[in-house]
């Protein structure tokens, strides 16, 4: 069989083996973290432990932190729990904030930045109680937004800010109380943990509308029996996060080398969000013509696993809603694909996509020359 | 150190080391079930097949599964889901029925049944379409609902039915078309599978609006990263859940040699939901005057882990609403307490506990006369 390679790490990361034990230990222990005798007391120890190691690696206090099933659970809870008349959210958020309400669109630029006039503008034109939302880092480009900059503007107009911050915990340094965010949300499995496992920040003082009611758990924001495994896998990943951030520099070289290389096979290519800050890990980039889908499925039985976008609508392939609103043309958003790596990625990894896409586009030549001369 | 012996199975189960083997299997195994490569169709695969076990576990199709993080996720995107102008539930129900909407009670009698004439009644007084919802198994006594009875009624009426099985799964036959209810809510984590992982049973046919709304998952339904290794270790607890039902027979004779130590040791003990159809692993008990919270904490010192019913509410023990809509005094509700039995618990786990209650009694009794003669 050939060596598979994984380069897909923005839809989920291969997990990390201390994440594996922490998460098969917490498995082995019995105890519902409400319960008041002795296994629910160990449990509940345990949920608390996994919250302060959380906190501590997002500049938040514990309290902040509330455990929810993941990053889609998050943004729901923030953009409906919050409870506004208006929810302004960047054009290239994920859909599961640009489904959570009915969110006016703040336009971005063709870098996928947020612009930050058009969302002042936006503000001003309606004096309704506003929740806006951009996130820290795109999750199809990797570009980076101005989320002090959103925060500024927005509190200075009375609005409150959510950030999903799901791609960018474990890859930049998310300092929440720098941003000066309200609400933030996160999740495990992007840096190595757990799936079923996410939290969103609150900040001190606020409250939210339950979206799961009924119990009093995670002080009445969250109802549901803790999941303890997970819980403790996402603090052994939260522990970790910035020595990850320090494995970036590698992480960023190999991106790097993978873009040149891309670039020296086809200089037409268009490498999104290239003149933006980006995350390390992730590129996005596409040769107009050249299909999304022909490229991951051929690209897969070369072994090597990408993605043609947001890999969230369960194997369906769409143009993606942030490559137009980057102003991308649909021909251009039909053709990207998108690469992102993570721990285990390695020079080897590069090279082996490189060779594949080389083939790749040479077929693609082919087939247009012969198309030509018919 | 005292030997620890679990009794509260129904706040939570110690998991099932198939199902732990089965978990971590799933922790090593990256890939999204979303994404279009070989790790992606390898996810798929292994949700898919948990998804079969569970549906063919429960009389159901496997299309009519869908997973959610929990009971409390279940059941409040049954109740918000469905979209209807009234719902009606049982005063038993768990908190995160009676929470997830503003509910219209359906008193229960003395045992915690459900009033049916009630029911009927309050169908016939509003013609607004409802959703009734009806626990099969109550989660603090064990007693069993006439659910087949309650949809036959409601259905009659137009309305929808929605069944919290969360409690009663694993313990007795769940045949969801011989119940025939519209929506079922199901858990792992009772019936020693991994916590945050549950499931929503929808009949075909049916729709509700996504709670968490976003990605294209659980065919639209629910949105997020499904959480695979949870996902699995469903699907291993589910296919042993008839071989569990086998060993209720084992149980029920434990939970019936605990009643029979009990009521010998205190005659003028009231054992709640005695007289119904209750699950085999459960009892719970009341002597009026000693307190519950005495009872768990001074068992939980003898290393006997019991609850004081519902173990929702993080570490506060209130009187429960179940046992106050059966008429049970302040007084009596305020001193019940609730054993729940499961696969590790075994004989001397009930002698043991017996011997912990004589000698609680026996303080008790020692105390009130202290008290009589002062």
């Amino acid at each position: 069989m050939t060596r598979q390679i994984y380069m897909d790490y923005n839809a989920t990361a291969p997990m990390r083996p201390r994440a594996i034990e922490a998460v098969a230990a917490g498995l082995a222990q019995a105890g519902n973290p409400s319960s008041v005798h002795r296994f629910g007391r160990l449990a509940r120890r345990a949920v608390e432990a996994a919250r302060e190691t959380l906190a501590g690696a997002v500049g938040a206090r514990p309290a902040e932190i509330l455990f929810v099933s993941g990053g889609s659970e998050a943004n729901n809870l923030a953009l409906k729990g919050a409870g506004r008349a208006r929810v302004l959210a960047s054009a290239v958020e994920h859909d599961s904030v640009l489904a959570a309400a009915a969110v006016e669109r703040i336009p971005v630029d063709r870098e996928g930045i947020v612009d930050l006039t058009a969302l002042e503008r936006m503000l001003n034109m309606d004096s309704r109680p506003a929740l806006v939302s951009v996130m820290l880092a795109n999750n199809e480009t990797g570009a980076i937004q101005p989320v002090a900059e959103v925060a500024r503007i927005a509190h200075a107009r009375g609005a409150l800010v959510h950030c999903d911050a799901v791609q960018a915990f474990g890859r930049i340094v998310l300092d929440l109380p720098a941003l000066d965010v309200d609400f933030a949300s996160l999740s495990a499995h992007k840096l190595g943990g757990p799936t079923g496992i996410g939290a969103l920040y609150m900040r001190d003082g606020l409250a939210l509308t339950a979206q799961i009611a009924g119990g009093g758990q995670e002080r009445g924001q969250r109802a549901g029996t803790p999941n303890l495994p997970g819980i403790v896998g996402f603090g052994v990943v939260a522990q970790q996060a910035n020595a990850d951030i320090e494995d970036m520099r590698r992480i960023r070289e190999l991106r790097d080398r993978l873009e040149s290389g891309v670039r020296r096979l086809q200089p037409s290519v268009r490498i999104f969000a290239e003149n933006a800050e980006r995350l390390p890990n992730t590129s996005c980039f596409a040769v107009a013509g050249l299909d999304s889908e022909t490229q991951v499925i051929a690209l897969d039985l070369a072994g090597i696993a990408v993605s043609a976008g947001a890999a969230c609508s369960s194997g369906r392939v769409q143009a993606s809603h942030v490559l137009r609103a980057m102003g991308a043309d649909p021909v251009l958003a039909g053709s990207a694909i998108r690469v992102s790596l993570g721990w285990q990625s390695e020079e080897r990894d590069i090279d082996e996509f490189l060779t594949a896409w080389r083939a790749l586009l040479a077929r693609h030549a082919g087939a247009a020359q012969t198309e030509t001369a018919a």
